[in-house]
Protein backbone atom coordinates (compact mmCIF):
# COMPACT_ATOMS: atom_id res chain seq x y z
CA UNK A 1 0.00 0.00 0.00
CA UNK A 2 1.37 3.27 -0.52
CA UNK A 3 0.72 6.25 1.33
CA UNK A 4 -2.49 7.31 -0.32
CA UNK A 5 -4.06 3.63 -0.09
CA UNK A 6 -3.09 3.90 3.42
CA UNK A 7 -5.02 7.11 4.05
CA UNK A 8 -7.72 5.86 2.01
CA UNK A 9 -8.04 2.95 3.91
CA UNK A 10 -8.04 4.69 7.32
CA UNK A 11 -10.79 6.85 6.06
CA UNK A 12 -13.09 4.58 5.33
CA UNK A 13 -12.92 3.37 9.11
CA UNK A 14 -14.74 6.25 9.94
CA UNK A 15 -18.54 6.18 10.30
CA UNK A 16 -20.76 6.93 6.97
CA UNK A 17 -17.60 7.00 4.80
CA UNK A 18 -17.13 4.14 2.29
CA UNK A 19 -14.12 3.00 -0.01
CA UNK A 20 -14.90 5.59 -2.61
CA UNK A 21 -15.59 8.64 -0.49
CA UNK A 22 -12.42 7.64 1.66
CA UNK A 23 -10.65 7.75 -2.13
CA UNK A 24 -12.09 11.11 -3.06
CA UNK A 25 -11.43 12.61 0.56
CA UNK A 26 -7.52 11.36 0.42
CA UNK A 27 -7.24 12.41 -2.97
CA UNK A 28 -8.65 15.91 -2.60
CA UNK A 29 -6.43 16.27 0.69
CA UNK A 30 -3.40 15.62 -1.62
CA UNK A 31 -4.00 18.12 -4.05
CA UNK A 32 -4.96 20.56 -1.30
CA UNK A 33 -2.22 22.96 0.05
CA UNK A 34 -0.30 20.85 2.50
CA UNK A 35 -1.11 22.94 5.15
CA UNK A 36 -4.56 21.64 5.27
CA UNK A 37 -2.97 18.33 5.99
CA UNK A 38 -0.61 19.56 8.50
CA UNK A 39 -3.33 21.58 10.80
CA UNK A 40 -5.80 18.05 10.57
CA UNK A 41 -2.72 16.14 11.84
CA UNK A 42 -1.97 18.49 14.68
CA UNK A 43 -5.66 18.29 15.99
CA UNK A 44 -5.53 15.11 15.59
CA UNK A 45 -2.68 14.49 17.87
CA UNK A 46 -3.76 16.54 20.50
CA UNK A 47 -7.23 15.27 20.56
CA UNK A 48 -7.78 12.85 23.06
CA UNK A 49 -4.91 14.97 25.20
CA UNK A 50 -7.31 18.14 25.09
CA UNK A 51 -10.53 17.09 25.28
CA UNK A 52 -12.12 15.43 28.29
CA UNK A 53 -15.55 15.16 30.42
CA UNK A 54 -16.82 18.31 32.52
CA UNK A 55 -16.46 16.68 35.71
CA UNK A 56 -20.04 18.32 36.55
CA UNK A 57 -21.86 17.41 33.61
CA UNK A 58 -20.23 15.28 31.62
CA UNK A 59 -20.00 17.04 28.46
CA UNK A 60 -16.90 17.73 26.14
CA UNK A 61 -14.67 20.30 27.16
CA UNK A 62 -11.07 21.43 27.87
CA UNK A 63 -11.05 22.49 31.14
CA UNK A 64 -12.42 20.89 34.33
CA UNK A 65 -15.79 22.41 34.06
CA UNK A 66 -17.37 23.30 30.79
CA UNK A 67 -18.12 26.81 29.58
CA UNK A 68 -22.01 25.88 30.15
CA UNK A 69 -21.32 24.42 33.81
CA UNK A 70 -19.65 27.93 34.94
CA UNK A 71 -21.57 30.01 32.82
CA UNK A 72 -23.47 32.26 35.80
CA UNK A 73 -25.76 33.56 32.82
CA UNK A 74 -27.57 29.91 32.41
CA UNK A 75 -30.82 29.36 33.83
CA UNK A 76 -29.37 27.37 36.80
CA UNK A 77 -32.69 25.70 37.96
CA UNK A 78 -33.27 23.75 34.99
CA UNK A 79 -31.80 20.78 34.40
CA UNK A 80 -31.75 18.69 31.01
CA UNK A 81 -30.59 15.28 30.45
CA UNK A 82 -29.03 13.85 27.45
CA UNK A 83 -27.85 10.31 26.48
CA UNK A 84 -24.60 11.54 24.97
CA UNK A 85 -22.30 14.16 25.38
CA UNK A 86 -22.51 15.36 21.64
CA UNK A 87 -25.93 16.16 21.94
CA UNK A 88 -25.53 19.42 24.09
CA UNK A 89 -23.80 20.48 21.16
CA UNK A 90 -27.07 19.69 19.18
CA UNK A 91 -28.99 21.12 21.74
CA UNK A 92 -27.06 24.37 22.14
CA UNK A 93 -26.94 25.16 18.21
CA UNK A 94 -31.31 25.25 18.35
CA UNK A 95 -30.76 28.08 20.98
CA UNK A 96 -34.02 27.49 22.23
CA UNK A 97 -32.51 26.71 25.63
CA UNK A 98 -30.57 27.86 28.36
CA UNK A 99 -30.33 25.54 31.08
CA UNK A 100 -27.61 23.15 32.65
CA UNK A 101 -27.27 19.73 31.24
CA UNK A 102 -26.53 16.03 32.32
CA UNK A 103 -25.14 13.26 30.13
CA UNK A 104 -26.23 10.17 31.02
CA UNK A 105 -23.33 8.68 28.91
CA UNK A 106 -25.52 6.19 27.30
CA UNK A 107 -29.13 4.28 28.06
CA UNK A 108 -30.37 1.55 29.58
CA UNK A 109 -29.80 -1.50 27.15
CA UNK A 110 -30.40 -4.65 29.22
CA UNK A 111 -29.24 -6.89 25.96
CA UNK A 112 -26.07 -5.24 25.20
CA UNK A 113 -25.27 -5.07 28.89
CA UNK A 114 -25.94 -1.98 30.41
CA UNK A 115 -27.64 -1.58 33.46
CA UNK A 116 -28.01 1.99 35.10
CA UNK A 117 -24.90 1.20 37.21
CA UNK A 118 -22.86 2.02 34.00
CA UNK A 119 -24.82 5.74 33.39
CA UNK A 120 -24.40 8.79 35.41
CA UNK A 121 -27.78 8.36 37.43
CA UNK A 122 -26.14 8.50 40.95
CA UNK A 123 -24.26 12.13 40.07
CA UNK A 124 -27.80 13.21 38.65
CA UNK A 125 -29.93 12.79 41.99
CA UNK A 126 -27.14 14.35 43.68
CA UNK A 127 -27.32 17.17 41.19
CA UNK A 128 -31.24 17.66 41.68
CA UNK A 129 -30.95 17.68 44.93
CA UNK A 130 -28.09 19.82 45.75
CA UNK A 131 -28.06 22.56 43.04
CA UNK A 132 -31.54 23.19 43.63
CA UNK A 133 -33.14 22.11 40.26
CA UNK A 134 -36.52 22.60 39.67
CA UNK A 135 -37.37 20.95 36.62
CA UNK A 136 -35.66 18.00 34.51
CA UNK A 137 -36.22 17.73 31.14
CA UNK A 138 -35.48 14.25 29.70
CA UNK A 139 -33.85 14.64 26.27
CA UNK A 140 -33.09 10.95 25.58
CA UNK A 141 -33.74 9.79 22.25
CA UNK A 142 -37.71 8.44 21.16
CA UNK A 143 -36.50 4.89 20.80
CA UNK A 144 -37.27 2.42 23.04
CA UNK A 145 -34.23 2.52 25.02
CA UNK A 146 -34.18 6.31 25.70
CA UNK A 147 -38.43 5.98 26.39
CA UNK A 148 -37.25 3.24 29.33
CA UNK A 149 -34.34 5.44 30.16
CA UNK A 150 -36.89 8.16 30.81
CA UNK A 151 -39.06 6.37 32.93
CA UNK A 152 -36.54 5.30 35.21
CA UNK A 153 -34.82 9.01 35.23
CA UNK A 154 -38.96 10.29 36.09
CA UNK A 155 -38.87 7.21 38.77
CA UNK A 156 -35.12 7.86 40.41
CA UNK A 157 -36.60 12.24 40.50
CA UNK A 158 -40.40 10.57 41.38
CA UNK A 159 -39.94 11.63 45.51
CA UNK A 160 -38.07 15.15 45.23
CA UNK A 161 -40.48 17.15 44.31
CA UNK A 162 -39.36 18.60 40.98
CA UNK A 163 -41.50 19.07 37.53
CA UNK A 164 -39.83 16.25 35.13
CA UNK A 165 -40.37 16.85 31.13
CA UNK A 166 -39.63 14.80 28.44
CA UNK A 167 -39.08 16.55 25.01
CA UNK A 168 -42.37 16.13 22.82
CA UNK A 169 -42.31 13.68 20.18
CA UNK A 170 -43.77 13.53 16.99
CA UNK A 171 -44.21 15.18 13.53
CA UNK A 172 -40.91 16.95 12.44
CA UNK A 173 -41.44 20.27 10.94
CA UNK A 174 -41.61 20.64 7.06
CA UNK A 175 -42.39 16.93 7.23
CA UNK A 176 -45.13 15.10 5.58
CA UNK A 177 -48.28 13.48 7.00
CA UNK A 178 -47.62 10.74 4.10
CA UNK A 179 -44.28 9.89 5.11
CA UNK A 180 -44.76 9.59 8.87
CA UNK A 181 -44.16 6.17 9.94
CA UNK A 182 -46.85 4.84 12.49
CA UNK A 183 -45.47 4.98 15.54
CA UNK A 184 -44.64 8.64 14.76
CA UNK A 185 -48.26 9.31 13.87
CA UNK A 186 -49.18 7.50 17.05
CA UNK A 187 -47.16 9.83 19.43
CA UNK A 188 -48.02 12.87 17.61
CA UNK A 189 -52.36 12.30 18.42
CA UNK A 190 -50.95 11.11 22.01
CA UNK A 191 -49.54 14.35 22.47
CA UNK A 192 -51.40 16.87 20.22
CA UNK A 193 -52.07 20.29 21.65
CA UNK A 194 -55.17 22.16 22.11
CA UNK A 195 -55.77 25.45 20.35
CA UNK A 196 -56.92 28.35 22.38
CA UNK A 197 -59.81 29.44 20.60
CA UNK B 1 -13.17 26.99 19.70
CA UNK B 2 -12.21 23.66 21.45
CA UNK B 3 -10.30 20.98 20.48
CA UNK B 4 -13.06 19.40 19.00
CA UNK B 5 -14.66 22.02 17.66
CA UNK B 6 -11.98 22.98 15.25
CA UNK B 7 -11.31 19.05 14.14
CA UNK B 8 -15.16 19.12 12.86
CA UNK B 9 -14.55 22.10 11.37
CA UNK B 10 -11.45 20.63 9.60
CA UNK B 11 -13.22 17.71 8.71
CA UNK B 12 -16.60 19.69 7.05
CA UNK B 13 -14.03 21.36 4.33
CA UNK B 14 -13.81 17.50 2.84
CA UNK B 15 -15.68 17.18 -0.01
CA UNK B 16 -19.26 15.13 0.39
CA UNK B 17 -19.09 15.79 4.60
CA UNK B 18 -21.07 18.87 6.21
CA UNK B 19 -21.45 19.60 9.29
CA UNK B 20 -23.40 16.53 11.01
CA UNK B 21 -21.17 14.18 9.27
CA UNK B 22 -18.29 16.04 10.73
CA UNK B 23 -19.46 15.89 14.15
CA UNK B 24 -20.10 12.25 13.98
CA UNK B 25 -16.50 11.55 12.67
CA UNK B 26 -14.72 14.14 15.18
CA UNK B 27 -16.61 12.35 18.14
CA UNK B 28 -15.99 9.01 16.88
CA UNK B 29 -12.32 9.67 16.79
CA UNK B 30 -12.90 11.08 20.33
CA UNK B 31 -14.27 8.07 21.66
CA UNK B 32 -11.95 5.56 19.36
CA UNK B 33 -8.49 4.21 20.71
CA UNK B 34 -6.08 7.08 20.80
CA UNK B 35 -3.67 5.12 18.41
CA UNK B 36 -6.32 5.58 15.54
CA UNK B 37 -5.65 9.37 15.75
CA UNK B 38 -2.13 9.35 15.95
CA UNK B 39 -1.43 6.95 13.32
CA UNK B 40 -3.83 8.82 10.85
CA UNK B 41 -2.21 12.07 11.91
CA UNK B 42 1.40 10.54 10.54
CA UNK B 43 -0.88 9.81 7.55
CA UNK B 44 -1.62 13.30 6.80
CA UNK B 45 1.64 14.21 8.17
CA UNK B 46 3.84 12.37 5.65
CA UNK B 47 1.45 12.74 2.29
CA UNK B 48 2.32 15.16 0.43
CA UNK B 49 6.37 14.17 1.05
CA UNK B 50 5.79 10.80 -0.22
CA UNK B 51 2.94 10.90 -2.71
CA UNK B 52 3.84 12.12 -6.43
CA UNK B 53 2.91 11.90 -9.79
CA UNK B 54 4.94 8.88 -11.59
CA UNK B 55 7.40 10.36 -14.41
CA UNK B 56 6.27 8.76 -17.31
CA UNK B 57 2.68 8.32 -16.73
CA UNK B 58 1.49 10.62 -14.21
CA UNK B 59 -0.18 8.80 -12.12
CA UNK B 60 -0.02 8.64 -7.86
CA UNK B 61 3.04 7.02 -7.02
CA UNK B 62 6.08 6.84 -4.12
CA UNK B 63 8.82 5.99 -6.46
CA UNK B 64 9.84 7.96 -9.76
CA UNK B 65 8.16 5.18 -12.08
CA UNK B 66 4.71 3.91 -11.00
CA UNK B 67 4.32 0.65 -10.25
CA UNK B 68 2.51 0.19 -13.30
CA UNK B 69 4.66 1.42 -15.86
CA UNK B 70 7.42 -0.84 -14.43
CA UNK B 71 6.04 -3.63 -14.62
CA UNK B 72 7.13 -5.65 -17.39
CA UNK B 73 4.11 -8.51 -17.52
CA UNK B 74 1.84 -5.48 -18.39
CA UNK B 75 0.19 -4.84 -22.33
CA UNK B 76 2.98 -2.75 -23.06
CA UNK B 77 1.66 -1.49 -26.68
CA UNK B 78 -1.60 -0.80 -25.38
CA UNK B 79 -2.39 2.84 -23.70
CA UNK B 80 -5.44 4.22 -21.59
CA UNK B 81 -5.69 7.84 -21.75
CA UNK B 82 -7.43 9.44 -18.13
CA UNK B 83 -8.57 12.60 -17.11
CA UNK B 84 -7.09 12.22 -13.38
CA UNK B 85 -5.08 10.36 -11.70
CA UNK B 86 -7.61 8.74 -9.25
CA UNK B 87 -8.68 7.04 -12.86
CA UNK B 88 -5.70 4.79 -12.83
CA UNK B 89 -6.80 3.40 -9.44
CA UNK B 90 -10.59 3.32 -10.41
CA UNK B 91 -9.57 1.46 -13.57
CA UNK B 92 -6.96 -0.67 -12.02
CA UNK B 93 -10.33 -1.89 -9.27
CA UNK B 94 -11.56 -3.51 -12.32
CA UNK B 95 -8.95 -6.04 -13.39
CA UNK B 96 -10.10 -5.55 -16.94
CA UNK B 97 -7.43 -3.42 -18.54
CA UNK B 98 -3.68 -4.71 -17.84
CA UNK B 99 -2.38 -2.39 -20.62
CA UNK B 100 -0.34 1.35 -19.84
CA UNK B 101 -2.30 4.76 -18.92
CA UNK B 102 -1.08 7.95 -19.72
CA UNK B 103 -3.05 10.77 -17.23
CA UNK B 104 -3.80 14.03 -18.73
CA UNK B 105 -4.26 16.11 -16.11
CA UNK B 106 -7.99 17.50 -16.51
CA UNK B 107 -10.05 18.12 -19.35
CA UNK B 108 -9.94 20.82 -22.50
CA UNK B 109 -12.65 23.44 -20.41
CA UNK B 110 -12.15 26.97 -22.34
CA UNK B 111 -14.42 28.35 -19.70
CA UNK B 112 -12.06 27.03 -16.90
CA UNK B 113 -9.17 28.48 -18.87
CA UNK B 114 -7.97 25.07 -19.32
CA UNK B 115 -6.52 24.90 -22.93
CA UNK B 116 -4.29 22.24 -24.14
CA UNK B 117 -1.38 23.70 -23.18
CA UNK B 118 -1.92 22.94 -19.77
CA UNK B 119 -3.05 19.11 -20.39
CA UNK B 120 -0.09 16.34 -21.21
CA UNK B 121 -0.76 16.17 -24.63
CA UNK B 122 2.78 16.35 -25.68
CA UNK B 123 3.98 13.32 -23.96
CA UNK B 124 1.30 11.60 -25.03
CA UNK B 125 2.53 12.05 -28.65
CA UNK B 126 6.11 11.54 -27.71
CA UNK B 127 5.05 8.49 -25.83
CA UNK B 128 3.18 6.85 -28.33
CA UNK B 129 5.71 7.63 -30.82
CA UNK B 130 8.57 6.36 -29.23
CA UNK B 131 7.15 3.37 -27.19
CA UNK B 132 5.63 1.03 -29.98
CA UNK B 133 2.38 1.93 -29.10
CA UNK B 134 -0.85 -0.39 -30.92
CA UNK B 135 -3.91 1.23 -29.29
CA UNK B 136 -4.57 4.26 -27.44
CA UNK B 137 -7.93 3.77 -25.66
CA UNK B 138 -9.64 7.20 -24.58
CA UNK B 139 -11.30 6.98 -21.16
CA UNK B 140 -12.21 10.42 -20.48
CA UNK B 141 -15.50 10.53 -18.74
CA UNK B 142 -18.65 10.76 -20.89
CA UNK B 143 -19.35 14.73 -20.48
CA UNK B 144 -19.16 17.45 -23.07
CA UNK B 145 -14.99 18.28 -21.78
CA UNK B 146 -14.41 14.41 -21.61
CA UNK B 147 -16.02 14.03 -25.28
CA UNK B 148 -14.09 16.77 -26.94
CA UNK B 149 -10.81 16.24 -25.23
CA UNK B 150 -11.38 12.87 -26.69
CA UNK B 151 -11.87 14.15 -30.11
CA UNK B 152 -8.90 16.14 -29.76
CA UNK B 153 -6.63 13.40 -28.50
CA UNK B 154 -7.91 11.60 -31.91
CA UNK B 155 -6.99 14.54 -34.19
CA UNK B 156 -3.39 14.61 -32.23
CA UNK B 157 -2.94 10.72 -33.05
CA UNK B 158 -4.38 10.62 -36.74
CA UNK B 159 -1.70 11.05 -38.67
CA UNK B 160 0.21 8.03 -36.13
CA UNK B 161 -1.15 4.68 -38.10
CA UNK B 162 -2.41 3.41 -34.68
CA UNK B 163 -6.27 2.37 -33.41
CA UNK B 164 -7.62 4.79 -31.11
CA UNK B 165 -10.80 3.89 -29.36
CA UNK B 166 -13.28 5.46 -26.89
CA UNK B 167 -14.56 3.67 -23.52
CA UNK B 168 -18.44 2.18 -24.60
CA UNK B 169 -21.44 4.82 -23.40
CA UNK B 170 -24.16 3.38 -22.81
CA UNK B 171 -26.85 2.11 -19.80
CA UNK B 172 -24.87 1.04 -16.48
CA UNK B 173 -25.06 -2.61 -15.99
CA UNK B 174 -28.16 -3.27 -13.46
CA UNK B 175 -29.97 -0.23 -14.21
CA UNK B 176 -33.02 0.45 -15.55
CA UNK B 177 -34.32 1.97 -18.89
CA UNK B 178 -37.33 3.77 -16.86
CA UNK B 179 -34.65 5.91 -15.06
CA UNK B 180 -31.90 6.08 -17.95
CA UNK B 181 -31.92 10.14 -19.22
CA UNK B 182 -32.11 10.63 -22.91
CA UNK B 183 -28.50 11.54 -23.84
CA UNK B 184 -27.35 8.41 -21.91
CA UNK B 185 -30.41 5.99 -23.98
CA UNK B 186 -29.50 8.00 -27.20
CA UNK B 187 -25.65 6.81 -26.92
CA UNK B 188 -27.06 3.17 -26.25
CA UNK B 189 -28.66 3.17 -29.59
CA UNK B 190 -26.02 4.67 -31.37
CA UNK B 191 -23.57 2.20 -29.79
CA UNK B 192 -25.46 -1.07 -29.99
CA UNK B 193 -23.79 -4.22 -30.58
CA UNK B 194 -25.55 -6.46 -33.06
CA UNK B 195 -25.82 -9.93 -31.75
CA UNK B 196 -24.38 -13.07 -33.45
CA UNK B 197 -26.92 -15.89 -34.63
Amino acid sequence: MNALEELTESFSRLPGIGKKSATRIAVHILKTDESYAQNLAQQLLTLHERIHPCSICGAFTEKDTCEICSDPSRERNLLCVVEQPQDVQTIEASREYHGLFHVLGGVIAPLEGIGPEQLSFCSLVERVKNENIQEVIIATNPTIEGDTTALYVKKLLSELNIAVSRLASGLPVGGDLEYADKLTLQRSFRGRIFLDM
